[in-house]
């Protein structure tokens, strides 16, 4: 069997810098963790504060602590860094081998959507953001690793898109849709989420927006792990720019 | 323009864990790394080494710490951790957009290859793995991040692919047919060379392999960022694996 994980980000119009961080990490005793914050507003202030948190957890999961205390820890820091003063939504996908789970960490009222076979269900139980008190406590939801299962999960950039408009996305609806049509690939899944909701927002996203979709098939592509990444740049953002003409 | 980098990764035949260990991560101050370590040996204690060695460097890149002084510091942990009686070789290729340039940090005997247009050059000069003595630094090479690059770096197993046969994989070659062949996707190129040094071991590696592939293309797919991880899991690895079947 092989697990995917597949994300597409894009920033708020019209602003250089995304206030969402994601990094994906392999955790030490097997397997694979996404890790996705949304600091609080957006551009350069809230790009500090979410790398500083998925930083900060990523570190810890390297280091084979589990989500959960991760996902403390981080709120413990950045409450004692920023007095209390800033929060930041905080949620960790975790495929873990060694429990043979899926581990869904959530600090964060944006919920996650749970794929399996036909059924999809919701996690939108209530999670308040990191940073803002002591003892805040992640939400934790653990499944088995079992072939067909899909999740979703993204940052309230999706939520509201479409505000503008007074409508809004229907993710629910669109994987269901997704899924039914012959198995896309997971990058596709990701791709087509995220495009509906810059869609909704007419082209120029009202905040930073970013999707995650993890999924196990069944498919057995031999040994080989594969990792990619593609980052846009504005030649503008990038000295002696005049050389990167062709 | 836009940066993409991708990974094919596959363990020694027969060994349930790859003693390579590579992690792409977003510099804080824009652009992405990817840290590539190979541990000593194979196999449980060379991925112990690797992952360590990895760890440390993201660490310290997540923290802005600049390539070298990162290698570095990952050189005298390494040698202060295990008494300077275990190596690594150790690779971080950068596309820095701070500096506007490609940084290509190397403790590793391994050559590298940057493509540019229809010249390929190869990085082969003398370069020591860490760990095994005190003041060991890293090769650099700074090159424009410029559209039209490409940057292949391995680890030694697809360097002996193929010694049982008596026959060596030619990089280069391989390299300057597949970039003549129209432009194929990054991960089409890391995936041909992975496959070829199977090949050349007879469908068994013979150890460790990775390829890494960097490249700056002209494609302006907009503002949307993409990340992808697929992760092959053998279910009787798995606990509660029968509840995997489909």
């Amino acid at each position: 069997m092989e697990i995917q994980i597949a994300v597409a980000k894009t920033n708020k119009y019209a602003t250089s810098e995304s206030g969402d961080t994601l990094e994906i990490i392999e955790r030490p005793n097997g397997g694979v963790s996404a890790v996705l914050s949304d600091g609080q507003s957006s551009g350069k202030g809230a790009k500090i504060i979410s790398t500083m948190v998925v930083r900060k957890v990523i570190t810890l999961l390297a280091e084979g602590v589990r989500d959960g205390a991760a996902a403390r820890a981080a709120s413990d820091y950045l409450f004692t860094e920023r007095n209390g003063k800033v929060s930041a939504c905080l949620n960790i996908l975790s495929a873990d081998l060694q429990s043979g789970t899926i581990v869904i960490t959530r600090n964060n009222p944006t919920p996650i959507f749970i794929a399996q076979g036909d059924r999809i269900e919701c996690l939108s139980g209530e999670s308040s953001p990191i940073g803002t008190s002591r003892n805040i406590r992640p939400t934790i939801s653990e499944l088995p690793l079992k072939v067909g299962t899909t999740i979703v999960m993204y940052t309230d950039g999706l939520v509201y898109a479409g505000d503008r408009i007074g409508q809004s996305l229907d993710i629910c609806t669109l994987l269901s849709s997704l899924l039914e049509d012959q198995n896309p690939p997971t990058q596709e899944i990701a791709n087509s989420l995220l495009a509906e909701a810059i869609r909704m927002d007419q082209g120029r996203p009202n905040d930073d927006m970013s999707v995650v979709v993890l999924r196990v098939l069944a498919k057995d592509i031999g040994e080989i792990r594969r990792m990619y990444v593609s980052l846009p740049v504005s030649p503008i953002h990038i000295p002696y720019h005049e050389e990167n003409k062709i």
